[in-house]
């Protein structure tokens, strides 16, 4: 049992001033001729490919693939237009594509020595010279940091990225004369662009920055020019930046209290000391990229750096948190804002995996993600996971039940993530967020929880409301319901009062606070718990939320038991959603459906958006849902009073485009309540398949759910199944310590243990 | 090119008395001892098995897993409870679990020759024995035909067919007075209970007859009795069931002119000369088991019959026919009453399967499908396929596309099936529905269709209203909304006037009545077409229906062309939905949403069950609707008038205990219309994923949808796409014979064509 409580370090006092010192005595750093590639790929590790070719079929499968794309692209003819369109449009997806292009065709020309790519690569390099000289300022000027080729720097920073990987894998191999018009025309305007002349993009402690840091260092290292590499690792020093400036997001281009910029700065702010990133796994997915990119160039180039053992590791263990989020079919948690589906199969998590696998000590269950990706880069990093795999030393990936802090200093909140083990084939994980607003990204849904099966979803997060370069929605971007809607706190599963969002939907209020981690404990693989309280999403008003992961010797899967206690002192309207995710079977109580008529919830703060379907009461204090969902039964027991509203709906209402998935949803509502107690299980039960059309325990194992007892001290509660058996679990609600002694008498029986909680079997 | 509306023949006619005069003929048949078992093994097959064991790697698993399972079983011990249950409750599942064991068991002794099996099923039959004869009719009484083990004598049926092979494996094995027992006190009883006792069970052309037939035509081979068999093939005399009576599923007991009954009378009545089971592919996949499983103890048996010959190989035809009735997946197209996933994984297809295999002519396309299914039946049949299976002979199984004829006759309207194909990698199945009304599982939807990719729906049938044996859903039996709401006109994509179903909804009218055929032709794989006409749902209104598989050479996956000509004279509303499966992206039209309030769209023939969510028209007369469904774009263009009222709507109004499920359409409706012509093109284009996030082709890539001309004796229409491609096709609406030559002006271009269409590329 571990109190994170207390776990916090303040690494903004351990940052000094040092990088600058460092940066000037490593100045002596200089390129000299036949010493590429350099970057990404290195001579040495050309050499082991080109020996081993044929030893590693996953890494020869790709070379073909990509050879296959290169030399179609060739036959094609290149087109490098005059920018014009957004995400989507033509001469959006043409850079892509020719960036893109030219990286692999660099790579082919290394492992293949065919002189073709490096033509390809020179000639196109050469139209970006002369056009690039020519180029204002994308003409969408729809960015807070429009861009010269894309619509945004961001993709420009990308640009640069790719290009320089493929500059390096062709430098040797062109003439002097090209190579100075390039550099002169092309690539340290280019870099001066996406720095000097954007410090709001380059210096900010951000995804974008960090690929604007890597595409300046990157062409750097391959230039040899310590002016901009050490722009790259440190920033620029003054940027005039004004706290208040945002970005398209509604993120605040500084965060509170940063003065330094540049890559180091992007690792000492960007994760929580364990690997967190505040965003969550969608961003962190995409953030990591440029981070491992230029480190492993870093790692190539400036081994004084020391880049992958900085701070205590930080890149293995984002690596590893960015693994840890994901459903057991590996797709990640979709919290704040992320598109659901996206996975361990991302071309970024392709990359992660690689590098993780050669950087951090060859962990043999990284070996069973790459084989699940079906692809390796191409290169050295990518050739020994692939010749590893060929060699069968693969494991499976472990994905433990973890509490990660957020925050650059680990003491802004967290996500807690619960699993049963994996070896039962029942998989069960609670993903239990309690984290930092997480910027622009952020929804709003403190102590808000997701639930995930073998299969995914059991309980949702619902996501953005987003479709991701789909034109027709929104020209891809967030749609205006992703503000309206996803990240309103009733979209979530967890306790909104008086029909208003936590924070009342205000960022900055958001961004300044966060709850606070109670407890963890995850040894017990029968019994695993996190609870984190919050008094901040409503003023004056305490969450204490614990969620417990049941495993019972006798019954397969574990069940999930939900505690939530509300203080005010005053009364409120209490609303606890469950997004069950399927179709609904059977309610224990009665219900009133609304046939022919539908009306949204409410008004404003996301109720405004759900269809009221039915509304019931329950006549005693047990109350039970049972829904079917991917061939499987599910069962929400809970704790109510004939008083509560028992609401089922379903998302869609206020939306006028059909941008919103019309999902199902119910609602306990406690009105006109006094400091509640929600007490609820949530049990997977069963199987059906229309094939077989035979189920499975399609009726829930819960008897009833019982609270015992509520004070400021202790809560007591049961969970009795169908056969008598009984679980008594007691919670402390002040003292969380593994060392303190409690002592409790409920109904004449005197209960004493030692540490935050207590389990009782009957 | 193939003219069905001239290929009838008449089979009843064909269909004499022979039969009970061959009967009497053959009666000399009878057992003997040493001669079991010889219904569904046979000693010469037990034989090669057990020689051959470990050679067909399927067979073995199966034996292996088989084993598992019924030693588990005995060494938990057998129950054989009194009666009590309704389906899903204890006594019926565990009487159904024991049939099964049994039968296994059987197996079992037969193939391994270890005791304790044959004394399993011993003990059981004797505790069978015990009860029988002290049961009453079953206490639930809530069946036209209630049974005594089971609530019908269909799941008595069952367990008949299932014992009498039991029986057989241990023939030998029992003490003469153990026979002696079990036939006097459980068989011959039994047998006579499921027929003389129950005609109306017993005589009908059914599945639920076939069952009863095939039960005591089994037991009666086991035990050498003529009487029985006789009974079972020819069906009972004198039954005195009136043309009115009906089942518990609104159908009627006797089909009209029906005066035969039995096994031989169920081949000639059940299919279509084709093959065709005029209630669909859901109950022909399970009803064609009992007639596979006879088929092959009379092949056993009674060589003289030459049953897998009978009536041209009628049974051959009848698995081909259910292997062709489903998607790329295996999943069988939902029509009528039917639970969406049921596929050629299921039991009676593995039976199917293997039978054909056996009898069939051993065709190698069946193999890839006993390797899909992985599992093989523990007889001779299933031997062979897993051994010729481990051969590697296996090929992929064609689905091609084909016209099957409904009614015993072939003169009862059919379904047409258009299948791009395979080899393209992009498969597009277009069915459509002009059968005969299904009798009592039918559905009301004359000239509709559902249309498939490899990944499954595209434009959906909704299949049943029901959740089989799922105890929470009414029992797991037919819904309520099952009549309100799948069985209407509007749940299907056909035509609906007025508001109002085909044959108003009357069963009566339905199986009176059926569409007819026009035109098939699929010979040419890039212009594909079905054609039906219907002058009897809308008393006065004749309605002509062409579909169009018309494939490109630019562009993958095909189009379908949608013509829809109806006429009455007088003016009406007419709807066309399309039920398109997925989430809607954008419409080339403006409309309104219901943002605040939900109405459903009408008050009865399934409109009550449509909330109606938003009402658009289009300026001009090509609109267009694009969707996104399983990570593919689908656009629907179609010829609209300003004045059609174009309404996206859903399904869940008027469901008081959420029985349905919520899934959009799209109906284009044409008020005060008169003789209105709908013109549609159903268009797949296009992919997108989430991990890599990238869309290709997301927008549609047809321009316009024309209609040049429309009269009685020929429709014309064009389709132009983007780039100025057009494809015009004419159809004549009067004479489909392909040796008919036309001629029509258009626009004073003159086209001179032979056949019932014509097709001009641009």
């Amino acid at each position: 049992m571990k109190n994170l409580y207390n776990s916090s370090s303040n690494l903004a006092i351990r940052r000094c001033h040092l990088g600058f010192l460092l940066a000037w005595i490593c100045g002596c750093f200089s390129v000299t001729a036949q010493d590429h590639p350099r970057l990404i790929l290195t001579q040495e590790g050309i050499s082991q490919i080109r020996e081993n070719l044929g030893t590693a079929p996953l890494f020869d499968q790709r070379l073909k693939m990509v050879q296959m794309e290169v030399d179609q692209a060739i036959a094609d003819g290149m087109d490098v237009p005059i920018p014009k369109d957004m995400a989507g449009g033509y001469t959006h997806e043409r850079h892509k594509q020719n960036y893109s292009l030219m990286q692999k065709a660099g790579n082919l020309y290394q492992i293949t020595e065919e002189e073709k790519y490096a033509v390809y690569v020179r000639d196109m390099l050469l139209e970006y010279a002369k056009l690039y000289p020519s180029l204002e300022l994308h003409p969408t000027h729809r960015s807070y940091a429009t861009g010269k080729i894309f619509w945004q720097c961001l993709n420009d920073a990308n640009w640069l990225v790719y290009s320089s990987q493929a500059y390096d894998c062709v430098y040797d191999w062109l003439k002097p004369s090209e190579r100075d018009l390039l550099e002169k025309d092309l690539f340290r305007p280019f870099a001066d662009f996406l720095s000097l002349e954007n410090p709001r993009f380059f210096n900010r402690i951000h995804n974008h920055s960090t690929w604007g840091n890597a595409a300046v260092g990157m062409i750097g290292l391959v230039m040899g020019d310590s002016i901009l590499i050490n722009r790259a690792l440190y920033g620029l020093e003054n940027d005039g930046i004004s706290a208040e400036e945002k970005d398209n997001d509604e993120g605040f281009i500084k965060q509170p209290g940063q003065n330094t910029a540049g890559f180091l700065a992007q690792l000492d702010f960007s994760f929580s000391p364990d690997g967190y990133f505040t965003e969550g796994p969608y961003y962190l997915r995409y953030a990591i990229f440029p981070f491992l990119l230029f480190s492993k160039a870093l790692a190539n180039n400036r081994p004084d750096l020391d880049i992958f053992h900085y701070r205590d590791d930080i890149l293995m263990k984002a690596v590893y948190a960015l693994l840890y989020q994901a459903d057991a079919r590996g797709h990640f948690f979709p919290i704040n804002d992320a598109q659901k589906g996206m996975s361990w199969l991302a071309r970024e998590v392709i990359t992660a995996a690689d590098i993780a696998y050669y950087y951090g000590g060859n962990d043999p269950g990284l070996l069973s993600i790459v084989h699940k990706q079906g692809k390796v880069l191409l290169d050295e990093t990518g050739f020994v996971a692939a010749r590893d795999l060929a060699r069968g030393i693969a494991k499976p990936f472990h994905q433990k039940s973890i509490a990660f802090t957020d925050g650059a200093d680990g003491n802004k909140g967290g996500v807690g993530i619960l699993r049963s083990s994996r070896s039962e084939g029942e998989e069960v994980c609670l993903v239990m967020k309690y984290s930092a607003q997480g910027m622009g990204h952020g929804h709003f849904d403190k102590l808000s929880y997701s639930l995930y099966d073998e299969g995914g979803e059991i309980i949702q997060d619902y996501g953005a409301a987003r479709w991701v370069n789909i034109e027709q929605k929104g020209g891809g971007r967030y749609l205006p319901e992703n503000k309206s809607w996803a990240k309103q706190s009733i979209a979530h599963n967890t306790l909104v009062i008086d029909e208003t969002s936590h924070y009342e939907g205000d960022i900055k209020k958001g961004e300044a606070n966060q709850p606070v981690p109670f407890l963890f404990s995850s040894q017990d693989d029968m019994f695993q718990l996190v609870s984190a309280k919050d008094t901040t999403a409503y003023t004056g008003t305490d969450m204490h939320r614990t969620m417990i992961l049941l495993k019972r010797h006798a019954l397969h899967p574990p069940i999930v038991i939900d505690i939530i206690r509300a203080q005010s002192g005053g009364t409120h309207q209490y609303d606890l959603p469950i997004w069950f995710h399927g179709h609904l079977l059977s309610t224990s109580f009665d219900y009133t459906t609304q046939e022919d008529r539908l009306l949204p919830l409410g008004e404003a703060h996301g109720y405004q958006h759900i269809w009221k379907e039915a509304v019931g009461r329950s006549k005693d204090q047990h109350a039970q849902i049972t829904w079917f969902s991917r061939g499987k039964f599910f069962t929400a027991s809970m704790l109510v009073s004939p008083n509560d509203e028992l609401i089922l709906g379903r998302t869609g209402a206020s939306d006028p485009s059909f941008n919103l998935r019309h999902d199902p949803g119910f609602i306990i509502r406690k009105k006109e309540a006094k400091d509640p107690v929600f007490v609820t299980v949530i049990e997977p039960h069963g199987a059906y398949n229309p094939v077989s059309e035979i189920p499975t325990y399609p009726f829930s194992r819960i008897a009833s759910v019982d609270l015992l007892h509520n004070d400021d001290r202790y809560t007591a509660i049961s969970v009795k199944d169908k056969s008598d058996k009984a679980w008594t679990v007691i919670l402390a609600n002040r003292y969380p310590s593994p060392t303190i002694k409690h002592k409790l008498t409920i109904d004449q029986m005197s209960y004493t243990w030692q540490g935050g909680f207590h389990l009782l079997k009957q």
